[in-house]
């Protein structure tokens, strides 16, 4: 029975051309910037450049942080923190991907946090003590996956000596101000990461379909609506970048998965992505490319555990019909389509393609391990539907392989 | 192509029981209460005690303002005010309906506003001076219907002794800080009370789908998913008041219906509302019966011009085969299949059946005008797809007989 509580207050200012609104948007919530950005990419296309001349134009003077590392490393994020405090930048932008913006917000947190950054992050299920104050952030994303700009989590990866550990924090203080959105700046998104960002929309959303709580029917329809739209413009996107109409529905897409509306109130956990963060902080593996490898894994586990879930997965995604079926085989043959899916765009869906090298049993038992150091309910087990055991977790890798 | 601006900053806490939450709540934005209600309904059930209890209990001191009427009036807000004022109140409640919610987000504003409150609502298309400030609000609805618990709009009558006029205020100084949603409170709404919810909550969708741009696939299918539900959902409150998970499920569809989520981006309009407030402002025909009248008969006009999306709403919603008919015989199949879904749960589908009495030409043409005084566009058509001039108004209306 759903019980719940919702809250975000993002303004979201979307559409090709809106970059233009940045330096306006800002201006309104502080009067020097730290403008953070990641490999270089933004400079390479003009945006960047756009986005500063918008800044200049609204006398928002700009600190630059540039060099944020896919799979953002909490090392970094302490540097960009000491840059925002010598200088004292009053708000932070985060102009990039997932990762950017991700740490962007653990910037704008860290700013005002007393003692280590790493006590907001999660560790073994638990958070030591979360931000209470951030910096306003504005989220300017240049790629439809991660659907951070208008959400307020961040994952974030402890690169301490003394530990490794790919994790996340989650808390209302990271809630963008205004997160501006500009399909246009999709444009230049390479081919395959428009796949795996296909890939990582997709995957948010199945997430809170099968491991959500039962009784949510409209949830249900907005998580398929959602679906169903990406995996119509997802591919058209991939064959043709610079189809403004399809980057446009896709950004969209990447929002909508991830900003709440899709899962509210379903108490959904994520166990897939959990499983892959693993995989992306041990070899830097793509995260959409990862997703695309676990999720079917995890789909044909999970479904003998919920079948009538899957098969409606399988009919209402697919429109197969269930006739002279079981659920269960319904369910598979679901799958089946949507790994098909997922390779007819590009996506590796098994282990051996994600470039690790020879695959052991022990690194699988290690990758499972190291999962649950992030998250485990009270009884060890990695939160979804089913929780899982450590040997459930290898057995979804072995699947995957 | 969309292009837009969201945002909708209400914290929702939603679940059977979260009255009891009230008192806690309301003390985070004030010590006084303006505790806002309608005709009595709230205290036969024993909510009103058990939101003063925990009022109470909160240590916020309660002013009561009782007796806001089904289509409330300036009047009453303005005599809401004075106590408002009088008593410093900090923080206003509106508990009950739509009427006693929309009420309460008007006091809220008007307590700062300088000048007349008519001001800040629409006359002929154009708004004087929104308010720029409110004093908290906090809702409580007691039926699923208008969803103005998590949105920024309220529906007012002038009631002047110069101007009679139903028409609305949507400024964000509106968004109630929390909405407190107990779908326990619902269980005693009347029957036919619990039918024209469910019919204005699918109008809520309605007028978005089939009044709003082109491109919007996702909003599409969240309209359609939203409508589907309410069409299981609804028909068992209906029929059973006390099936708490009808309840639920029916209010859950009455936030998103008109939380944003559903019309975001798709830049839509209301015709088929602003046509059915002349009625209820000038008979006191309740809202949703209204809309089950109005609403077929504006379908059935709009399809021409838009057969495509009236044949997409017949396959969606209703499942209706496409085999062999043009998109106009489809989409007056599902026109027809619709009507039939508002006669079984009681709704009224003929303006004869609102009890208005004998209906002339003439009337039908005052009705057009009245409608046109609250909103027009440049060219003085009634804002939709399509725009409508006066004499179409009438049309319809007349189709409606």
């Amino acid at each position: 029975m759903m019980k719940f509580e919702f809250y975000n207050p993002t303004r979201l200012i979307f559409g090709a051309g809106s970059l233009e609104q940045l330096g306006k948007v800002v201006s309104q919530y502080g009067k020097k910037a730290l403008l953070v950005t990641g490999g270089g990419s933004v400079k390479k296309s003009g945006a960047f450049d756009r986005a500063v001349g918008s800044l200049k134009a609204a006398s928002v003077s700009v600190v630059e942080f540039s060099g944020v590392e896919p799979n953002p490393r909490l090392s970094t994020v302490m540097r960009a923190t000491e840059l925002a405090k010598k200088e004292e930048c009053d708000v932070v932008i985060g102009m990039g991907g997932g990762s950017v913006m991700d740490a962007s917000k653990v910037i704008a947190a860290t700013v005002f946090y007393k003692g280590h950054p790493r006590d907001m992050l999660m560790r073994a299920g638990k958070v030591q003590r979360l931000p209470e104050k951030a910096l306003p952030i504005i989220t300017v994303p240049t790629l439809a996956a991660t659907g951070s700009e208008m959400n307020c989590g961040a994952v974030i990866t402890i690169d301490d000596e003394e530990e490794k550990l790919k994790t996340f924090i989650k808390t209302e203080v990271l809630y963008p101000k205004v997160a501006v959105v500009d399909p246009e700046l999709t444009i230049t998104v390479p081919k395959i990461q428009t796949a795996y960002g296909v890939c990582d929309i997709i995957t948010h959303v199945t997430e809170g379909y099968f491991n959500g709580i039962d009784g949510t029917p409209i949830q249900d329809r907005f998580a398929e609506g959602v679906i169903i739209t990406v995996m119509e413009w997802g591919p058209k996107a991939v064959s043709d970048g610079s189809n403004i109409e399809a980057r446009i529905q896709v950004q969209w897409a990447s929002i909508v998965a991830l900003n709440g509306w899709v899962q509210v109130g379903t108490n959904y956990s994520a166990p897939v992505h959990m499983i892959e963060h693993t995989l992306s902080a041990l070899y830097d593996v793509p995260h959409g490319a990862g997703l695309a490898v676990v999720n079917p894994a995890w789909m044909r586990f999970a479904a003998r555990f919920r079948p009538e879930r899957f098969a409606q997965f399988a009919q209402r995604i697919f429109g197969i019909s269930a006739m002279g079926k079981d659920d269960l085989s319904l369910a598979m043959e679901g799958i089946d389509r949507f790994e098909e899916f997922l390779r007819s765009i590009g996506c590796p869906t098994r282990l051996s393609e994600l470039g690790i090298g020879e695959i052991t049993e022990e690194m699988l038992s290690y990758w499972a391990d190291k999962t649950l150091e992030v998250i485990c309910d009270e009884e060890g087990k990695l939160p979804g539907r089913p929780p899982l055991r450590k040997e459930e977790i290898v057995e979804i890798l072995r699947m995957a392989m």
